[in-house]
C-alpha cells in the first residue's frame, strides 16, 4: 500500500514540473541519510583494510563511497542550517561556502582517483592509498555540530 | 593518529596471506552497514521519486542501491545468526539459504535492470519502475528479527 502511494506520487511527479518544493526537514533528511551512508560505507571499507572481513568488497565499497560522496555537495546546496535535531550543519557551511565546497570537491577528486586505483589494481593496488584519501574530519571540525 | 593505525594495519594485510578471519561481532557489523546503507539510499531514492527534493541525483540513488545491494548477499554468507542487539539476521536466512539468497538476487537484478533504465533514460523513464523495483519486506517479514 505504502509502495502504491509512492508510485501514484512518482507518477504524479513525472507529469508535473519538476521544480520540487523541498521543505527544511525534507533538506535535512536528505543530507542526512547520505552523510551516514558516507560513515556506514567508510566503516566497511575500513573493516575490509583491516582485514576484519574478506576483501572480496573492496572495490564495491570504495564506489559506493564515492557515489555518496558526489551527492553530498548537492545535498548542502540548500541554505538550511542545522536544528541540532535532525540536521547538525553549521551556518558556517554557506558562510564559508568557498572553504566547504572546495572541501568536499577534493574529497570527490580522491575518491575518484582511489576508485581507479581500487578498479585497475583492487586492493594490491588502492588500499594503500585509502587513509590519505579520507578526511572525513576535516570538514566535521570545521562545519558539523559536535554530538554532545 | 586512527588512520594511521589503520594505515598500518592495511600494510599489514597486504603482505599477510588474504584469508582474513571475521569474527562473529565483525560479521554482524559488516552486514549491518550494508543493510543500513540500502535502508538510507532507498529512503532518498524515495524521497527524489515523490518530489522532495530535486532529481538530479536520482541515477546516483539508484547506482548506490544496486552497489550495496550486491554487498548484501556476500554480507550473509558466513553463519552467524544475529544476537538480537547488533544482529538481527534469524537462524532461518542459512536454514532457508535457497529461498533468502533467490530473494537477494532476484533484488539485485532488478536494481540492475532499474539501474539501465535510470542510466538510459533518467527518472522519466525509471521513475515508474522504482516501486516495482523493491522489495525490502519480502525479506525482512521472514528473516529479520522482528524490531521492538
Amino acid at each position: 500500500m505504502n509502495r502504491l502511494v509512492k508510485c501514484g506520487l512518482a507518477l504524479a511527479v513525472l507529469v508535473a514540473p519538476v521544480m520540487a518544493h523541498a521543505d527544511d526537514q525534507d533538506v535535512m533528511n536528505y543530507r542526512k541519510n547520505v552523510m551516514k551512508t558516507m560513515g556506514e560505507q567508510n566503516a566497511l571499507l575500513q573493516m575490509v583494510v583491516a582485514g576484519k572481513v574478506p576483501a572480496d568488497q573492496f572495490v564495491s565499497h570504495v564506489k559506493a563511497l564515492h557515489l555518496a560522496a558526489t551527492q553530498a555537495k548537492k545535498a548542502f546546496e540548500p541554505k538550511v542550517a542545522g536544528d541540532g535535531a535532525t540536521g547538525s550543519a553549521k551556518p558556517e557551511v554557506w558562510t564559508a561556502w568557498a572553504d566547504f565546497s572546495k572541501r568536499l570537491d577534493d574529497q570527490v577528486a580522491k575518491l575518484a582517483t582511489l576508485e581507479k586505483a581500487a578498479v585497475d589494481g583492487g586492493m594490491a593496488k588502492a588500499g594503500p592509498m585509502v587513509a590519505t584519501s579520507l578526511d572525513c574530519r576535516g570538514c566535521h571540525e570545521n562545519y558539523r555540530v559536535p554530538k554532545k
